[in-house]
């Protein structure tokens, strides 16, 4: 019964899901009363009564209603804390949380373990088959040419190809300005390293990814915290009173998805962000590697289209939409094209050729965008799923981000859980979970945690869920 | 009559080409004098008359023997002029030559072009059928894991493979002690970043490697020049002068094959340098990308078997060998593995995955040395030729090193002739080369150039060489 894939038909599906959690949210349903009745809705919606059942059984899969024999599927009442605000911003600091980040990846390597800690979107519905066949026919035609070096700043195919997806979303990038990375994270190292040194005070969200800590340490910056808020992204006023009292080099942020958060900005968010950033000089980098996996249509577009001064560099990556493993990305670099150039060719070289190729040719046939048609209303679904699950196995003041994209949920938990603690008895029980701590320069989000729900969805999944509830409730 | 496949039968011909070249070294065969016949040669070593025919034709087509009608093959007076020594060494100096190496690169990938300005020795014998083999078995094996990420510090059966190597060679390594990273001037670049900063000064040989010059200043260091001779590599005299002068952070060396020299240092040149820069607390950085392209067995031991103190650090790497586009090599962090992770980690996660299975089955299965000793033979097979030719064709003041290994040779010029001119007017007539002064972070070698022989050898690029030739003659 579980894992049904609901990409074959699942517009209805989806259809009737949609329709009952507006009418919850807008109150017309309350907890308590019923459903339509299956026939009633099929009728409504002009789809199947097995489709109906089908989507009236997830919602309560999802804890969302219950059925009552003989009678019919009743709303029941939700639990959704929504996440507090955070609290202004903080001195720029150095970064200091590298041995627990070890931990937690080593952790999701161990053998046996349920990798809540790790967000791989992708492989919620791997892309294998696709991308295994047109590998083969890119070795078949290019033979020794794919073993070879690719041009430094990358294929110009699949260079092209990245362009197009830009136009398409109403945005001009030439080709050239496509510089091809050893994944996302590579295209963040470089364009940190472009813009700035030693030293440097670059802005970060409050919580940020891991990953972007990490390297402003590794490049001995110091990193200041910016108030962001779970549904609106960073504060723009916050940010303006960090500038005026600090020397901010550049700002990092994420594009439009926030991860952890898994919040969604506006365009005018990001329009008067870009503003305000050129009309100071401050530099913007922006991390885009989730904007393909947004849940609902339009895709954001990059913060990016609406420079001025060519002040943005983004960074993009088809390790969380495709091949974490193929490690390629990109990063468009703004003004600072010769310096990126350089740095990449002198840092590591070109980037793998073979996968390039590949994804040159998934994209231009159309099967990327196949399969994130497929991917994204999974991950949808998962979220909720997930949502619910932990709705029910966790305290009752437990407080779950509402992911617009991506491929995590941010909890907070009541505040006498110490999540480095719960990571380690979690650990123990093979469960790994990524604690709070490590998405802030300084020890804040003491009692956070965050989960991926980038799986196949399964019972195994679930029940991982249940026994994280009963850790958390031991605990506190 | 070109490009026949020596490594068929290749032992038996390569007995008889090497008979004639000692022979002749050892003065025992002089300019004039009578080869055996075909049928006493064929007696004297016990191998067919075609062999022996087929060797005194490719020693004419070198240009070592010339064939008289109805006489005999005799041998040709050589010009071979050995390189001259290099001259101390020099201050720390800011590295400037950077603008000239993107246009070394971007011409290599001009279509139509004759490649001899890019190193890329595994072309001459590309593994692809080998490895696209490997590769497919291991996607139908590994299906959609294979598209995942990596451990960050590689997968464990390919750092165990590379382990096993250095075992072979008389070395203890333990696999968590390799590190996986994007080709080998990734693992130059994490060495260098974990054990320096900006400022830092930076010992080099001279002439060295154009990417480690890239290096040192993408990361704000400077480099010092060690005098480096073409016979017995960098200069420990110098060295040591130059230690008592200046703060050395660490020496970055060729670890037995200098690029672009092809000089080979002995065994205990390579003790001698690791003792005195140990004894000195100095860390020592080997590029060992070459080791396993040597002509003649044995394979050199890297510096880091003499080390007492854990202050080297070896970096290895397919690309020369093997894969270029795959991106793969390592780093043996000596005792600084804590930083390197890190550094590794934040700077560009982890190393493709499939690469990565791929090399790891390819090494186990022993197709890597069965293709490694397929491409030595060859290597040196194209280093003679490419000399031979260009001693009929250019000046015969021209002086050209005799490499012990690699795909490269390097060219002293008269001293009229402009590397850097020479290298824009032969990308005119679609030959690519590299120009001396890229090689030395000062303006140094004006009149040398390297020239690659990792190609498979052809009519066309003996063409290259003549018209070479052609044009250095045409610009004295």
């Amino acid at each position: 019964m579980l894992a049904i894939d609901k990409t074959n038909g699942g517009h209805l599906y989806r259809q009737v899901m949609d329709l009952v959690t507006s009418e919850v949210e807008s109150g017309t349903l309350r907890p308590g009363d019923r459903l339509p009745s299956l026939r009633r809705m099929s009728a409504i919606l002009g789809v199947s009564v097995p489709t109906v059942k089908q989507a009236y059984e997830e919602l309560e899969r999802q804890g969302r209603v219950r059925a009552r024999p003989q009678s019919g599927f009743y709303v029941e009442a939700q639990r959704r804390n929504a996440l507090v605000r955070g609290s202004g911003c903080r001195e720029p600091v150095e970064v200091c949380c590298r041995s627990l980040v070890e931990q937690v990846y080593d952790a999701i390597h161990r053998p046996g373990v349920i990798p809540f800690g790790i967000a791989n979107p992708s492989m919620a519905r791997p892309a294998a088959k696709m991308l295994h066949r047109t590998m083969k026919r890119v070795m078949a035609r290019a033979e020794e040419r794919s073993l070879g070096y690719a041009p430094m700043l990358g294929d110009p195919g699949l260079r092209r190809q990245i362009a197009f997806r830009y136009l398409d979303l109403g945005g001009r990038v030439a080709p050239e300005d496509v510089i091809i990375t050893n994944g996302g994270q590579e295209a963040l190292a470089l364009a940190l390293q472009a813009v700035g040194r030693p030293g440097d005070v670059i802005a970060v969200e409050s919580p940020t990814y891991s990953g972007i800590l990490e390297l402003i340490e590794s490049l001995g910056m110091l990193a200041m915290e910016i108030e962001t808020c779970p549904e609106e992204g960073v504060s723009l006023k916050a940010l303006e009173k960090a500038l005026d009292r600090q020397p901010v080099r550049a700002c990092l942020f994420s594009s439009a998805l926030n991860n952890p958060l898994g919040s969604l900005t506006s365009e005018e968010h990001r329009q008067g962000l870009v503003e305000l950033l050129e009309a100071r000089g401050v530099i913007l980098i922006e991390d885009d590697v989730y904007g393909d996996l947004i849940f609902e249509d339009p895709r954001p577009k990059p913060a990016q289209f609406f420079a001025r001064r060519s002040l943005v560099l983004t960074c993009g990556s088809f390790s969380k939409t495709a091949a974490p493993g193929y490690r390629i990305g990109w990063l468009l670099p703004g003004r600072f094209r010769d310096a990126v150039s350089k740095l990449k060719r002198s840092l590591s070289c070109s980037s793998g050729l073979l996968q390039q190729l590949t994804l040159s040719e998934f994209l231009s046939s159309g099967d990327y965008d196949r399969h994130l048609k497929a991917l994204r209303p999974l991950l949808k679904c998962n979220a909720e799923r997930m949502s619910a699950r932990v709705a029910r196995a966790f305290p009752p003041e437990t407080r779950v981000s509402q992911p617009r994209g991506g491929a995590v949920l941010w909890l907070e938990l009541p505040e006498r859980i110490d999540s480095e603690r719960l990571f380690k008895v979690a650990i123990e029980s093979d469960i790994s979970i990524a604690p709070g701590v490590i998405y802030a320069p300084e020890a804040g989000y003491r009692n956070f945690i965050r989960l991926s729900f980038g799986h196949p969805w399964s019972e195994r999944l679930e029940q991982g869920i249940d026994r994280l509830g009963h850790l958390v409730n031991q605990v506190v």
